[in-house]
């Protein structure tokens, strides 16, 4: 397998997909389409070996990556039209998939799969790109029958082979999951320190442990990359934080003399424990 | 300062106070007052030199530190009458102050220090005991006039000796700061673990990345530790969940089409950064 990849959008994932993609002897050649700017680094680093528009790099492509925001992702997808090679696999990294896909499937005679590497960095950018980033993480591929395609078996074994666990499910199984592992935890960690950045003023000690330390490194995160993923997910988002509310109901009911935590607070550590196993 | 001191519930931080007070040159003798299988363990590491009974150990002690559980401290108190040497520092290590303050003031003739250590591990008991832990860290001592006695000035002294950081303030400004610092980020992350756990099934794939395993973390604590702090701190957790609802409130009235995040983003963003600082 020698291919010429495509990476539309070559930032920490794409750039690392990129790096490991060559690293692992899979890509003969890489083609990057970004802003000037980033070319000017991705080519500087080794990461892309050519710079070009998508108009360009689409037709000679084996498999396109596309790596940039989710909305940039789904405004690609009409451009695509008639640009893909017969056989070609194209595929994404969007934090999110059913808006993806779902922009993806109005683009005639091109088989697309979506993809969600479950890895990342607190630092984003080409410049942080690491061929190691997908070791021993979830990548998640999509398939909304269930049924794979050799082109969706081809990529699946593309993934194995750069150190990532491939696992399938549809667009709409994955929204589901990541609003309650991911997307939930982060609106909780910046809810929080949102909520203690009224509390204490400038002048008051902040009295933290590592505790807090943990509970606050999500609400560091950037919001342009969650205004998308806030934008495509908003249904599983608010039942994830209804769900929640229940937990939480328990525990104000229990603050306030009515039942006590200690069923709930086992079934959190054994989940928390699972998590770690 | 060569003191004979008492510590009463030799576990983590009476261990690692005593550890750390022979470390400094402080501690002339360590009088443990525990059950018989965790003195036996104290002696054997030398974190102790003697062990005997609240009624033996209290009168020799020029330094007595209650560090066993909240509601053990409390019941301690009345026990301590008559039994403490003129001028001699009586100090704790509860995670919540007022009600132990509370109970110290009932004990004539005694002055009491409120202090709480903000430093801990993931396991805890004396095994763990470590001369370093408090290296860095912040110790609360409590005034409830703002005035400080030549016992405060040498236990406030003593705690910077010992690599740690006093912090001066009332028992009620800390219970208020820690129900947001601590209380409050304990009950998010074990309510999102046990949520999590109901939505999850053992066959299900978690979709998890770094961020839930830190979003999680404090979900391991055990239960007896939080019974205690949970029920001696109910009124100023339950005000700091209702200001922590505004924001939630904001995310969900953002996600159901009404108003943006950025704000509260850029906010939490900038209260997360000035923690790290």
């Amino acid at each position: 397998m020698a291919l010429t990849i495509a990476v539309v959008g070559v930032g920490l994932i794409g750039g690392s997909f990129a790096l490991a993609a060559k690293q692992a002897g899979i890509a003969r050649r890489v083609l990057g389409v970004s802003s000037p700017a980033t070319l000017g680094k991705a080519l500087a680093l080794g990461i892309v070996d050519e710079g070009m528009t998508l108009e360009e790099a689409a037709p000679q492509a084996d498999l396109i990556l596309l790596s940039a925001t989710i909305q940039s992702i789904i405004e690609t997808m009409p451009r695509l039209r008639g640009l893909v090679r017969a056989g070609a696999i194209v595929t994404d990294a969007g934090s999110t998939k059913r808006a993806i896909v779902k922009a993806a499937q109005a683009v005639a005679e091109m088989e697309f799969i979506g993809g969600h590497p479950m890895a990342g960095k607190e630092k984003g950018g080409v410049e942080e790109a690491d061929p190691s980033l997908f070791q021993g993480r979830l990548w998640v591929l999509t398939t909304e029958d269930g049924v794979t395609s050799p082109r969706f078996d081809e990529l699946q074994e593309l993934v194995r082979t750069i150190g990532a666990k491939p696992v399938r499910m549809s667009a709409a199984q994955h929204d589901a999951a990541v609003a309650r592992t991911s997307h939930l935890p982060q609106l909780l960690s910046t809810a929080l320190a949102a909520s203690l950045e009224q509390s204490f003023h400038q002048e008051t000690p902040v009295l933290a442990g590592p505790g807090l330390l943990d509970a606050t490194r999500l609400a560091l995160s950037p919001f342009p990359v969650w205004k998308d993923i806030l934008a495509t997910n908003r249904d599983e988002i608010r039942t994830a934080m209804a769900e929640y509310l229940n937990e939480w109901q328990t525990q104000f009911d229990a603050l306030s003399g009515e039942g006590d935590l200690e069923a709930q607070f086992t079934r959190a550590a054994a989940f928390a424990k699972r998590l770690r196993d």
